[in-house]
């Protein structure tokens, strides 16, 4: 941020892609209560397919604990990509609204990686004593559509 | 832009980023006619296999709206992912030079996602009236070698 | 760099995004030598599976160079994505510490693309004579967990 307060395209895109980076670092870690703090006390995920809605950091952390636990039995690992990440500052709450493509890769032990899923993810993003949290995510997956 | 009118590299890079997020999100979702406005009035893509260039922004709408059209048919997804995105601004005309990878990911209904295409991609990008556009787009794809 | 020579979080990242870029060109199109002088003088690679370490710019070359003739051998293509990529300067000394993805996607002459290897790297980038270069990068893959 500059020292007028305003922050640029820039600052803003590079500050984005660092909070992907490190959200999705804890994700794919297992690091589930530390991920859930990377949304608002109420964040809000809306999974795929018409799925009831995920609301606030104890159920986030719940269900992403259950999915990584199932993971280390399957003895897999995935990695969640932002990809061709567009960001529209909403000028009238200054939520930082984001639209960009997910690609979560799937490598079992032994090989070979696989194209897990192909998503596009909406995401609000709001800052929240200085640091951007994902108020709201709703993610549509490429393999069921209209959904 | 500072307020003397110099762009800095991080800011060109932003610019960058969020041209190509808009640009494809509108090419995959079948936007032919705003995503050939993405290029200028007389835009060239060169395809890959040393076919004839497009050239102009009737002939690519006419060109993406075809191939979306396909896609519908064959029930099927496409995403364009541009990466390692190398910028070299050229001092002669103002020009920005990009060449970057690009991937395609198709995913029918049902899935699974498949690596569709990987490419080396060419772009010349121009500012017309403030706003990037591709005066020129030469892509190479990888499983045609020397083409 | 702004004129009080603080870099700023945007700044960084777009030098390190721009400097990967070219240092995977460089890789990705064999040109070996070059892509060794994007390591400092002592630079070291740890490979992945507990492999030897790769120490000092010819080492480096030598490495890249065989596995560059034995793809041309192959008929295939290698492509050396970096993603999401989380940038830490380091006080202490000045160094830049990245944890990101790295993805290898394969195509061999007539295709199709695969998907080679799912990766996680951790580079200790420095600054010498202004530019980054990596003083030590670790691979490890997704593949063969707990190396």
């Amino acid at each position: 941020m500059t020292t007028t307060g305003i922050i640029t395209p820039a600052e803003l895109r590079a500050e984005v892609e660092q909070f992907y980076a490190a959200h999705f670092h804890l994700l794919d870690e297992g690091r589930a209560e530390e991920w859930a703090l990377t949304f608002t006390d109420d964040g809000v995920f809306h999974p795929p397919g018409g799925r009831e809605p995920v609301r606030g950091r104890a159920a986030l952390a719940g269900g992403v604990g259950a999915g990584y636990r199932r993971l280390l039995e399957a003895d897999e690992v995935h990695r969640h990509w932002h990809g061709m990440i567009e960001i529209t500052p909403r000028a009238a709450d200054g939520a930082v609204l984001v639209r960009c493509y997910a690609l979560i890769l799937a490598t079992p032990s032994g090989g070979p990686t696989r194209t897990h899923l192909s998503c596009v993810c909406e995401d609000v993003l709001v800052r929240v004593e200085g640091r951007l949290l994902v108020r709201e995510r709703r993610v549509h997956r490429d393999d069921q559509r209209g959904t």
